[in-house]
């Protein structure tokens, strides 16, 4: 949706574009936004995509996400609350790329099964399936990008015993609505932020118990009575899990919240990003461009503290590239600007150093494009001030408000509480949102 | 695994054969009996294959299904009772594929992502994903057999309302034991061999009450108390389900047991299968050759009530059809025959007619082989008083012993009634049996 908007961003202020076509698997665009009940496979049989969950609300303030030239205000008229759910930020991603009018660019239910490059003609051909029609097409590209991200294909470990566990075992990519855990015993596996979230959605919906079992280390937030962390599992037997530390418990039910592979069955291996989840991945110029065939471009593969307007100066960055207005250097002078970057990550000791990498990595994408610049010292703020909150309490965090960088409008306090909230809907969200302005 | 056997029977009795692979996408063979306890995608990110479930007995007494050139008797040295649990079963056509000395013929963690035909050349690229070392190969092939079977991607349909309903829901492709169902409310939505067998495996788990929604029409068991049957679901409300005929349940968990697609995300269109589930599937010589394009060939492909030697049937036919020992008619003799055979499916009007069309279908392919004939009327026989056996006692059907209709050896009655049976390993069996043995 940033690359179609990019474009078309482009083309509004006179531009020449290329022919540009998007293939999206799905019946609707949104990708992580498209929430759908289903796990496993679609109706198509193709692999589910989205990981969210009914639920879900931003888990970062709304202010360090923001677009810079579609900004909330624009869409909402009026300001809204920091952590807005799910239906809410589907609502704000689909108003923007609506506005743009790029539907038409978007063939749905089309999966790309394979794409190949042609060294002599310097040529993608891209076999694509259209899933309703039943019909085959071989098509050919000057230039890819893959835009799938990678928080679609759960990287699932194996776990002594975890075979003959009697009770419910998925991953977090599955896991649609805590309602059902109410009353239980549940063993989350991982310490980030699926089981973070995963773990006190699960709290607020009743469950008897939580364990998260972390590897490298605790989360260490101040957890409620009835949640706990233990450190990795050792082995499971029947319905009891022991820890490595020796400790033990009995569980009802287990999530693997264990993270995403880095996987697109539609690449060969030449065209493959294999990388760790990190802000700098592997063998990406500028952390978009393929840099042993830079006529391929990925967007959002590396991990995230920003998203939408970091998705953004990518998709605008490829777009300059691709129209010529960005020069791209030589393969040499690609290496040695990615080992610059990547030693300056790897000096990376800390969150805090960490946010400000990644603002400092947008900042050098949105210079050299017509992207609107934005005050990215004070979304790192936002950001630290965020995790502060969570520290502070990981219950109420989602009830704070920040001030927007883009418009300095001062998002409102929701009327109701997360823990309290139990109607997720953007009905609900934007009805009672209402309440509260004309109360207060 | 029926496939290599075939060829490899050719070899030796001393024919030639040609080179054959074999590309396997799990990390071992098996098909769906490599059991899994993954749901969603394995640990490569790929679509999991096996459908089964730990406790999982065969639903069809195994002289139905017996291979007749290795029988229950050369594998297992002793007589064994007539409805194996999974391990058993594995521990069988393991047994076999292993004396055949055919796994250096397979590349497992291998998976197809492509198969192009090429009309000039008349052969077919195939584009190979090696999963552990992450290579892209491409290779040439005369001839391709596909033999993924068709119980591996969920048909799942949308039910009003179902994205809310606040419990567990799973289609059978990723039920993996009832166990988690003890004192629960369980709708079966399907009322096929899926949600006949999960449904009284919940009920011998001890699920509180298990409804099962048909759409065509009632199985008609003698359910046990704590078991129905209603017609198809109106609407999902919450955890409430209302049914076409007015009636209404409340229910703590959903499986869709709504069948299987056929779906080959390697194939393009023009080598696709496009069928419903029956007996005599669309556009297959046969029943295993594309007529279309006769290099290609499907193996169990059909509906089954015959299943592991139907397979064999089929693969010895289409070894002898690649080996030129079967003649391949032309398209218009090919076109009359699968116009005859189909007419006569259409004509099938009972589940008897159904097993003696199947058993016909197979006399007629073993016949051009040479393949052990076997007696397959008795076989239909086997199945109609299976079927009978189920409708007096769907909790009982599975105590009671068949004689081989290959080596005339009579099952043993298993020491443990299947209702009261929980431990479903190899190990329990085989070891209980040899008591029951010496005790009798």
């Amino acid at each position: 949706m940033a690359a179609l908007r990019a474009f078309k961003s482009a083309e509004n202020s006179g531009a020449e574009i290329p022919d540009v076509v998007c293939f999206e698997k799905q019946d609707d665009w949104g990708g992580q936004w498209n929430f759908t009940w289903r796990t496993g496979t679609d109706g198509y049989g193709e692999p589910v995509h989205s990981s969210m969950y009914r639920n879900l609300w931003s888990n970062g303030p709304k202010e360090a996400l923001e677009f810079a030239e579609y900004t909330f205000d624009e869409h909402f008229n009026r300001p809204i609350s920091s952590y807005p759910p799910r239906e809410v930020l589907w609502d704000y991603i689909n108003g923007r790329a609506q506005q743009s009018e790029v539907k038409d660019l978007v063939r749905f239910a089309h999966v790309v099964r394979r794409v190949e490059f042609d060294d002599q003609r310097r040529k993608f051909t891209v076999t694509v399936d259209d899933l309703r029609n039943h019909v085959t097409e071989v098509r050919v590209f000057d230039q890819v990008i893959v835009s799938t991200g990678h928080f679609s294909f759960p990287n699932v470990p194996d776990i002594t015993g975890i075979e003959s566990f009697p009770g419910e075992v998925i991953h977090a990519h599955e896991f649609r609505g805590a309602e059902r855990f109410a009353g239980q015993r549940l063993l989350l596996v991982g310490g980030s932020y699926s089981a973070e979230d995963i773990g006190i959605q699960s709290h607020k919906m009743g469950a008897r118990h939580v364990t998260m079992s972390y590897r490298s280390g605790p989360q260490g937030f101040a957890w409620p009575d009835g949640v706990d962390e233990k450190p990795q599992i050792e082995r499971i037997d029947g319905s009891v899990a022991t820890f490595v530390d020796g400790s033990s418990g009995e569980f009802d039910a287990v999530v693997l919240c264990t993270g995403y592979l880095h996987h697109y069955p539609f690449l060969p291996d030449s065209l493959h990003l294999r990388s760790p989840n990190n802000l700098y991945p592997n063998d990406l110029y500028r952390g978009v461009t393929w840099n042993a065939n830079p006529q391929l471009h990925y967007l959002g593969a590396q991990d995230q503290w920003f998203t939408f307007n970091m998705f953004d100066a990518q998709a605008w960055f490829v777009r300059d590239l691709i129209l010529g207005r960005v020069e791209l250097p030589d393969a040499d002078a690609r290496a040695s600007h990615m080992r610059q970057w990547s030693d300056r990550y790897q000096a990376v000791a800390d969150d805090a150093a960490a946010v400000r990498f990644q603002a400092d990595y947008i900042r050098d994408l949105i210079e050299q494009t017509d992207y609107p610049m934005f005050d990215l010292d004070e979304v790192v703020r936002i950001f630290l001030e965020w995790k502060a909150d969570k520290k502070q309490n990981i219950l109420t965090y989602r009830d704070q408000a920040y001030r927007s960088v883009m418009t300095g409008t001062m998002a409102v306090v929701h009327h109701t509480r997360w823990i309290d909230e139990l109607d997720d809907s953007r009905e609900r969200y934007l009805d009672a949102q209402t309440t509260a302005d004309s109360v207060s």
